[in-house]
């Protein structure tokens, strides 16, 4: 470790302690803290676990800033007390704790090697943060064959104090730093983690690598790290709402952070052209696009008028573009530069088979050059095949950062890494522009509710509570009022609103349908005149001596028109506060049909939460049903979410059906399970 | 092109010809066929398209067998005329024809390499047959990159006449051959392909990339090929059942294609095991195991006994099995062996990351002597991942053929690839012991049924006449009877079975209802007794003049019982005769949540198909109901595909719903859409 920070030209001075004394690559040692003539900014510890502590004392007495525990043996092996001691006392004196169970930190900036990784680190751009040390070292190596050079590289290790949300909110406004990679395997505490890639997706493009992706990985990963994986699935949904980018392997992480570390500036708009001179590959690149959401351009007339002068007559200009087989560099050169010039298309992905007639180090300068062309309006990437000595010219320009790849779909992964970014900030700025609808809550009613429940002990609501708290909360639920006479019956029928059921009212009447106690689907007052008078009449001669109390008055839910939906809001004990968003019944049970969102969400992130699930179509109406009342459904999200944000009581909240209507005819909370947070947790 | 010919040491005689004569190569031209003075094996046509018909010609007299048409310009620009009219003469005077619009056929046997790609192939045990030709040419140097050996490539083309089936069925017994690697934008002869990729995969691996997954690249596909592409997911689904190995990337194909050209034995079990230096790239490969279908092993204690001796204290014999990033050479070679030398373990997945630790000569050695020592018994990948001189080392194996990657993902695929062939392998040796079910179905009445449709000039059956096919093809159906009086009426209900309903039956009552002449859920003689004279007396007495025929007596159906099923089979244009299988309405409709398989199936496949529907756990029951009668399912899907396969008349019949009763409570075909073959196809 000393000789990766003597070597990395750290510019501070260097203080290595040890208590045999003597020397170190010439350098004289300390034999103890003590003896250190001046104040410490970072501390590297690798001493054996059982010492840690003391030597955390003692640097404190040199108003030490950060510790830096290379030491394992902590919590990962179970002892979570030595380490909550060492973080305890550390904050006490000022001090942040970076470990323990880690290999150390790397900043180009300083610059400082603090790491028993490489001694040579390839200064650059992309700042890696990762929980797994093997992987990290490794990827030192990895990354400089890879041509990509580091701003930072930061083991988090326990997280036993600085952790991922941390190193991102310090990385997020680095300037050397242009793309931060994270590898993360579980999350301590996943809230913060949302909250700060929020703001730094806003500055710079974020790529995880989340291994646990499979139950049994998430297994793996919890016995390895002792942290969680949470569910995947709201993993994923978060990370995109947030604007995060997830990458499936390793090798598709570094090539993202690669290619968004050279291609800072992004596309204008969602046209997306392939340039082949092979039509197989450009089906393959067209398959790709689909699964990484890159957006082919379609307007023929358009297509046409661009590429028809520079594609040969028994070529294609629809998109893919075809130059066919035959298509020597100067087809490349003159198609790729239509395309540049072009404002109607905003990205290009350029394929090529190996032919007899490139040659290729004229091929390579093209690439090369119209890459550079490229760069400052619009993303370029490219992929060719063939055999040694072609992809060996041409695969050498990735060394000059130009995005080659052998493989289309590595290739139209890297454009659609571009795309999703893209969308997060487009979305930021649209976002700038809008106001969101204002929801009224009563929240003080809600309030009074819970207070009620926690009175009585329990920490979970009854129906009528809950009911309660749904009403207090705009969402509809059915209405039910018991009249005592006509007049009030009519009242209460238009209070509630037509079609309603009116249903008898007595202790003496258990079956209410075989006293006749029973209307159903009463559609206006004449209606509810008649039946308020026939029930009255047959429930007399069917128990002359029962004692009414009156008729009950009921919204009439007409199933058969609704689609049942569950919607709700929970504190996660991963992510925080959370939105569940699914329709009812089996394709929650049985498809796991349903979309998860952080709070706060945005109403546009509702919308795309409801969209999202892939029963999305029976919203919309299916076998010519109605379209259904989706923005009903959208809000009941929202009020959910605003909830379990003001009232930290609540942990929560489950609306299992809430029927969702004809467009316009709203939604209907059916039944809500509503939970209190046990009073040790908040 | 005569160069490649004479470069690859053709054996045979070399009749170049061309009506300019003089010399090329040294070699004299002929000026014409006619000058041949022998018979020819296989010409190579690459003259303009006009004069092709010509050649054709000529070669007939010189007892030609094989003519591979270079040339272009014929149905692939719209000339189908000419094309079809060479293949016709070729056909009446005994020649196949390759091609036209093709670059050739290389062919290690021979040798010959009569193609316009490279000249140099490296000879090898993979064949390539490929109906991109950019593609194919690039391949050809591609595969030398990655230290695959060809066997042969063959480019088909338009494939005017021999097509990828006919070249498997040619490589499946060609001893050269170890892997087939197709690469496939449209289909012509889907059945064709079918019927000889179930007999070749039982052979020797068959890998397919067949572009055109996505719907905008299925459109692309079929504008450059003129072929269609069929609808991925049925492609997909029966690629399955054949036992055909589907990659999703050229990439992915060829490494498969190497790995399973060198790893020629299969694994005996489906153990896997992963040994790791790092927690995360285990996690990694978890992931990857569950993607690709790699069952890891979970016996824990004979995990611990295999590995307890070789895992440091601090590593873990979970699977993933952690020797700890302090393991050197020597654990990862003791750790190899303890997995080579269990009879638990079948196949072992080895990851590393880079340490100070390792010598990266000393960890090549034992990576390649444990390759070469589990070889003959169990599949052995590795994926290590460090910085260049690392990789460098270690990845200068490949040309050794160890399989060895960078990432993980691509470890695991290779060895997903090698199980997908295994359980195609192990199941047809199970199916040769396995005696399966004989299904009686009337014919003949069937037949007749169609007789009398096709003499009414109809193509599509009526209910009544789909009925009768579905009693006679052994197809639960709901039951109908008209009853004249009591007597009858009992004998009907017990023909029948209880539950049942009654209705009335008379011309002069249309609502049977409101004239008291219908009876639900009778039970048992008595009700029905009871019912029939309910019904005759209030049925009487609503309209006293009432002509009444009787009393029909129809099977109750309790559809809340029921899970809606939709089972079908129907000749596709593009795979031939196919069988369906999904839950009824939405899930089809939407959800798109359906099964296919080519005919003739399996019960097997049949089961495997239903299984393989997502909400699959419908019919298992959900939320404490019972499981539903999968069997009866099942049985239905065979029923389906033998009249389909026996019936040519029949082009699609389609159940839906066909209900599905709790278990061994059957099925029911409660609607039935028939369509006859229009006398143009069959």
């Amino acid at each position: 470790m000393l000789d990766n920070i003597v070597y990395s030209k750290y510019q501070g001075k260097i203080y290595p302690v040890n208590p045999k004394g003597g020397e170190i690559l010439g350098i004289q040692l300390f034999r103890s803290i003590e003896e250190i003539d001046g104040d410490v900014d970072l501390a590297t510890i690798c001493i054996p676990a059982r010492f840690v502590f003391n030597a955390v004392q003692e640097l404190a007495t040199k108003n030490c800033k950060f510790l830096s525990i290379i030491t394992s043996g902590f919590s990962e092996i179970g002892d979570i007390e030595e380490e909550e001691k060492i973080v305890r006392f550390a904050h006490e004196n000022g001090m942040r704790v970076l470990g323990p169970n880690i290999f150390g930190i790397y900043s180009t900036k300083s610059p400082v090697n603090a790491t028993f990784g490489a001694k040579d680190i390839e200064p650059g751009h992309v700042a890696i943060v990762t929980q797994s040390g093997a992987l990290g070292v490794a990827m030192i190596g990895k990354t400089e064959t890879e041509g990509i050079g580091l701003s930072a590289i930061v083991s988090v290790g326990n997280k036993s104090d600085i952790d991922e949300a941390d190193l991102i909110e310090y990385l997020m406004n680095d300037e050397l730093t242009k793309v931060v990679l994270l590898y993360i395997e579980g999350i301590k505490e996943g809230e913060k983690l949302i909250r700060i890639l929020r703001k730094a997706t806003k500055i710079k493009p974020i790529i995880i690598i989340k291994s646990g992706r499979s139950k049994r990985g998430a297994l793996a990963a919890a016995s390895h790290t002792g942290s969680l994986a949470g569910e995947d699935n709201v993993f994923s949904d978060i990370m995109n709402q947030v604007g995060a980018l997830r990458a499936l392997s390793v090798q598709e992480a570094l090539d993202w952070a690669k290619f968004l570390s050279i291609q800072l500036r992004l596309p204008k708009g969602e046209n997306a052209v392939i340039v082949t001179n092979g039509g197989g590959i450009g089906v393959l690149a067209t398959d790709a696009c689909e699964m990484y959401k890159v957006n082919l351009y379609d307007d023929q007339d358009v297509l046409k008028e661009i590429f028809g002068p520079v594609t040969p007559s028994f070529g294609s200009t629809k998109n893919p573009v075809d130059i066919t087989g035959g298509a020597s560099n100067d087809f490349y050169e003159q198609a790729l530069q239509a395309a540049i010039d072009s404002e109607d298309i905003h990205s290009i992905i350029c394929l090529g088979c190996e032919t007899a007639i490139f040659d290729c180090d004229q091929l390579s300068a093209v690439v090369q050059k119209k890459f550079i062309e490229a760069k400052p309006t619009k993303p370029l990437v490219f992929s060719f095949f063939g055999g040694s000595d072609f992809e060996r010219g041409l695969f050498s320009l990735k060394s000059l950062g130009v995005p080659i790849f052998p493989d289309v779909y590595q290739a139209v992964s890297c454009l659609g890494a571009v795309y999703s970014n893209y969308r997060t900030l487009s979305y930021t700025e649209e976002f700038a522009e809008h106001k969101e609808p204002e929801l009224n809550i009563d929240i003080s009613t809600i309030q009074e509710v819970i207070h009620e429940v926690r009175e009585k002990g329990r920490h979970f609501l009854l129906v009528p509570e809950a009911m309660r708290v749904m009403e207090a909360a705009g969402i509809p639920m059915p209405k039910s009022y018991v009249a005592k006479n006509i007049k009030e019956a009519i009242e209460f029928a238009e209070q509630i609103g037509y079609p309603v059921v009116m249903k008898i009212v007595s202790k003496d009447i258990i079956h209410k349908s075989d006293a006749g106690g029973v209307a159903l689907n009463l559609e206006n007052r004449e209606e509810v005149i008649d039946a308020y008078e026939a029930i009255m009449n047959s429930c007399l001669s069917y128990k002359p001596d029962a004692e009414i109390q009156g008729v009950e008055i009921v919204t009439m839910i007409k199933m058969d028109e609704a689609i049942e939906t569950i919607i709700g809001a929970r504190i996660d004990p991963i992510f925080g506060l959370t939105v569940m968003f699914g329709l009812g019944g089996i394709y929650v049970e049985v498809l796991k049909d349903v979309a998860f969102r952080a709070v706060p969400l945005t109403w546009r992130d509702a919308n795309e939460m409801v969209k999202q699930i892939r029963s999305y179509p029976l919203l919309l109406g299916v076998r010519g049903e109605a379209r259904k009342d989706i923005e009903g459904c959208i809000e009941v999200v929202m009020r959910l979410s605003k909830i379990i944000q003001t009232i930290p009581d609540i942990s929560d909240i489950e609306i299992n059906p809430c029927l969702a209507f004809e467009q316009a005819k709203g939604v209907l909370c059916v039944d809500a399970r509503i939970l209190l947070t046990p009073p040790s947790i908040r």
